[in-house]
């Protein structure tokens, strides 16, 4: 099988929206009137973002979520996605396994497949998705303020328990692995929490390399600080009540675990009602968790408003 | 020095296009009225599509122009790309070097870098990129039909010319040399040829992987085959003169080089005045090299009429 019967077979469908899909030189968009296309790119590396053992399918799940969890951060309805898939060789089972997740998840957002480019190389994928936005409702980073509550999406930490396994760092059940392991390798995009808040937040990111290095891209933005209560975001790892870690431990999962694909997003007090509303309308868990103040970077506080003296860092690609 | 800091010393300019670029989890970009935006990504792999040697500012040239390409062969205007990096490290004079090429190319064109992604892996550039085009103007592969005349602009096989000396198949005059590496590594788009063409080609495709090739995908979306004059081919090897080739050598560079980034185009045969005269417009040469028929395939004729037998094939990236 070569390069254009891969395509054929495993990537070429027709589109449900775009004007033009994979096929030609190029793909065609039609512009929806009144939108902003909000577009971001995401790239995973074998060995760098997946270990070469994870089931395909969930990796072209992960592939996908983790391109539309930036669409959501922004508040961005998807559209469409260019998918850029470097292989060391063409293994049918592995294509068949990986379309398969990619696919489950693009229909569940009626996200078209509109193009992309397929090489021989290392292991790497990388998608490009692109969505709408009404004009001037895109959810920045730029815009909290002091004042203003924080607020993080579901539960934070988990996958990277399972990261710490595999590494060979920490031992827990069979149970709490496996659910930590669908959390590492099959996130769920936070898009219609990212919708709902459409003039509700202030300011928002997906958390991919830990909530401090997430919120503190807020704030350097935003030329604000935050202090967070240690209090109301240790509930936050939904897997620590099977564990038996300090509560420093627990606290540097949640704080600086990496892989979420949670939102952290800011709001004015007196919308605290709104943001109720767009999570229950998004069907999503959220969590106020502590408050943006003048200044700069993250304080975590403790009960008694004490700053805790424990380093929280965020994930660096290079370090 | 970190993932940020290398995005905002080497990527990070203001957008002079788009509504929000580098620097949020989304970029931003206003629809213009009347457009359909046009996209297409390709990748460069070390070792695959470049070697490790390459001069770092040719290299930034040809991963933006190798996509400026797909735009050309649709009739799009460039407006704004994505950037996905994997790095082996951080080396600050090869970053310097590929952000100078990359730029050069990117203000030549007005065209925003708006965001992307920076990773460690093996050496693997990725670029998305936007375009605008008139709606209904759009070429496509799709449009040859039977007695329709075949072009291509510029010249072809020099970069494979190149690619033989390097793989030690073939030894040239270093001045030969030099000019065909320069074809192989700094490619032309030719987007202002692309424009030009909006109304008056029928058909086009770019020829990435051989003449050969890409008119195939031109003639199996429209459904057609094709008779090229080998005689009119002949001239557009440029390095030939100073070869000593067979025409059958000559002609194998020409017809499956890969690595051109010229148009081949189809057009009416009552449109070849408004074929020559966009090729002034664009200050392109252009070459009319055939006939599209008929039937499917391509067969290359001597002056007699008789089809050669020589198999000419396109560039799989997997064989």
């Amino acid at each position: 099988m070569g390069e254009f019967d891969l395509i054929a077979r495993y990537f070429k469908r027709p589109p449900r929206q775009a004007v033009l899909g994979v096929g030609d030189d190029c793909a065609l968009l039609a512009a929806q009137p009144g939108m902003h296309l909000a577009l971001s790119t995401d790239a995973l590396v074998e060995g760098r973002h997946f270990l070469s053992t994870v089931d395909p399918v969930r990796l072209g799940h992960k592939a996908l979520a983790v391109n539309l969890s930036d669409l959501a951060a922004c508040g961005a309805q998807p559209r469409a996605f260019m998918l850029s898939l470097a292989l060391p060789r063409i293994d049918e089972a592995w294509l068949s396994g990986f379309a398969q997740g990619l696919w489950a998840l693009a229909d569940a957002y009626s996200c078209d497949l509109i193009g992309g480019d397929t090489t021989q190389g290392p292991l790497t994928i990388n998608i490009t998705v692109l969505g709408d936005v009404p004009v001037g409702q895109a959810l920045l980073r730029s815009g909290a303020q002091s004042g203003d509550d924080i607020y993080v999406s579901g539960t934070l930490g988990d996958a990277r328990v399972a990261l710490e396994v595999f590494r060979g760092q920490l031992s827990v059940p069979e149970t709490v692995l496996e659910a930590s392991r669908l959390r590492m390798e099959q996130p769920v995009p936070r898009v219609a929490l990212g919708i709902a808040l459409r003039g509700v937040a202030s300011a928002a990111a997906d958390i991919s390399d830990g909530l401090i290095g997430d919120l503190g891209h807020i704030l350097t933005a935003s030329q604000c600080g935050a202090d967070l209560q240690a209090e109301w975001a240790l509930p936050l790892l939904a897997c620590a009540p099977a564990l038996n870690l300090s509560p420093a431990q627990q606290l540097a999962f949640i704080l600086s675990g990496g892989d979420d694909y949670e939102l952290v997003f800011t709001a004015s007090p007196d919308r605290r009602d709104a943001v109720q509303a767009a999570a229950r309308a998004s069907e999503t868990c959220v969590t106020r968790i502590g408050t943006v103040r003048a200044g700069e970077g993250v304080r975590v506080l403790d009960a008694k408003g004490h700053a805790l003296t424990q380093r929280f860092t965020s994930f660096d690609h290079f370090a």
